[in-house]
């Protein structure tokens, strides 16, 4: 039977690569990399580089495919079934990959940036080409160091604090309202720095770009004193490379409401 | 200068320790490990044994010290400041380990279970002695893959669903309601199996005891077929090892929202 492994391999740094995700690259058979087009084509690249690393060139195989462009103009109402459809239609990519490209004994991995649990669709898409039935395989999920982890570990903080919760939500859920019942708020897939809207508020922001990366930078603080100066570093960082990935948790201040902060 | 590492290890699987990680063990001079009173002696175990495959013994100091026993039994309003207390207790035992154990020139690493930005005390405490200012160090944090990240690996499924937020919280805070905003929702430090207060809704459980480790246990399915018996494995398995962990994630379907499921 085909099998194919899900491999986290971190957000950035090659070295946030867990020793079971490096032994599953050395028992994989065929690489997919999906690419999303020239804006991410770092991305693919830093992939390779974790192959070059790990397997003498010659020894795997390596299919790369076109990843459909995701309806971004969409967006609003219509945010959910452009999601949908892009799906199906990658869907039907995967299983493709597998079906041609994966002899019956084969093993295949897909290399998913960060950790597979975190806003990625691979293990959703794999379901759905088991759900269709046209192709049998196993598959397994290498759990991988996240950027949020990554994140937080660059500014020495913990997620949560003491006894209290965390949520990790999007930049457009953000850009809703601040979550309720939370003081921690990790903020992922933000284009349009949601977090100004806070900005006269008592919160304290930790924010990353290319974290784990020769890139990387870092600020933190009261948001009050650091929003502006985040969203001008970050504009230029993405005007300079392209394309940004940044991440950020928001820690407010719990006013008069008991309770220990930390 | 000292310098500590503090070292995510994984919740369990000695693989999934990451090559930084295993970079930062290779480096350090002494390990510091703290044992928590009998029930927590396997644990302590789990790290000697990374050391014994990743060091050759002779090649570094290991010092174990006693950490106070929290004070479990005040619970209710008095949990913050216990907490407190012991917090400062700890920051008293980790400064005279950082003193009297390293010397000027040496590193020093915490071995942390998981990821040490969920629930765990070692970077509060490390900020607290640096704030008291008798004994000067550097630090730096190396993630590790949390117990959340392992636990939904190993059932193939994400953190949260697409474009949707996800909470991490306590036991104790999902005995006092499903958190608001949030249909999916992660619980650590549960000893009280609050799950079962939600077991008339129609909520799916991933669950899991032992994560990673030879015990692992995994139980899926809706809430309302699954909550007793999970609470029985439970029981069973605490009573024959002595101790648990476990954690799960509660995912509930949305009702009459609108907004697709996946
Ligand atoms: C599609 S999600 C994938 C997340 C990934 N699975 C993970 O675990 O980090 C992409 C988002 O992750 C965050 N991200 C990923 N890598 C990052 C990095 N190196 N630095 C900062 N943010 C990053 C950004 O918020 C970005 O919008
Ligand atoms: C003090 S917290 C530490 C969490 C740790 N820093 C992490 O990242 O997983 C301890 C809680 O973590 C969870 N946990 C840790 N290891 C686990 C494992 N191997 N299996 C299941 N749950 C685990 C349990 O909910 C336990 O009550």
């Amino acid at each position: 039977m085909r099998k194919i492994h899900v491999i986290g391999i971190g957000a950035g740094d090659p070295d946030q690569l867990t020793l079971q995700a490096v032994k599953a690259l050395k028992s994989t058979d065929v690489f997919f990399i999906l690419d999303k087009g020239e804006v991410k084509s770092d991305l693919t690249r830093l992939r390779r580089d974790l192959l070059d690393v790990h397997r003498p060139e010659g020894t795997y195989r390596l299919v790369e495919a076109r990843d459909p462009e995701r309806d971004r103009a969409a967006g609003g109402a219509a945010y959910s079934p452009a999601v949908g459809d892009w799906r199906s239609a990658r869907a039907g990519i995967y299983e493709r990959l597998i079906a041609e490209e994966l002899g019956e004994n084969e093993s295949g991995a897909f290399l998913v940036w960060g950790d597979p649990a975190l806003y990625d669709s691979t293990l959703g898409i794999l379901e759905e080409v088991q759900d269709r039935g046209a192709v049998t395989f196993s598959y397994d999920v290498i759990p991988g160091i996240s950027s949020v982890s990554a994140l937080v570990s660059r500014h020495r903080t913990g997620l949560n604090r003491v006894a209290r919760p965390v949520q990790i939500t999007t930049g457009r859920r953000l850009a809703e309202g601040f979550p309720e019942g939370v003081d921690d708020v990790v903020v992922m897939l933000d284009a349009h720095q949601a977090f100004r809207r806070y900005a006269d508020q008592d919160i304290d922001i930790y924010w990353g770009a290319y974290i784990g990366t020769p890139d990387e930078i870092l600020v933190s603080g009261p948001l009050a004193e650091t929003a502006e100066h985040i969203a001008r570093v970050r504009a230029e960082a993405r005007e300079r490379k392209g394309w940004i990935m940044d991440t950020y948790l928001l820690r407010r201040h719990p006013q008069g409401r008991g309770g220990a902060a930390e």
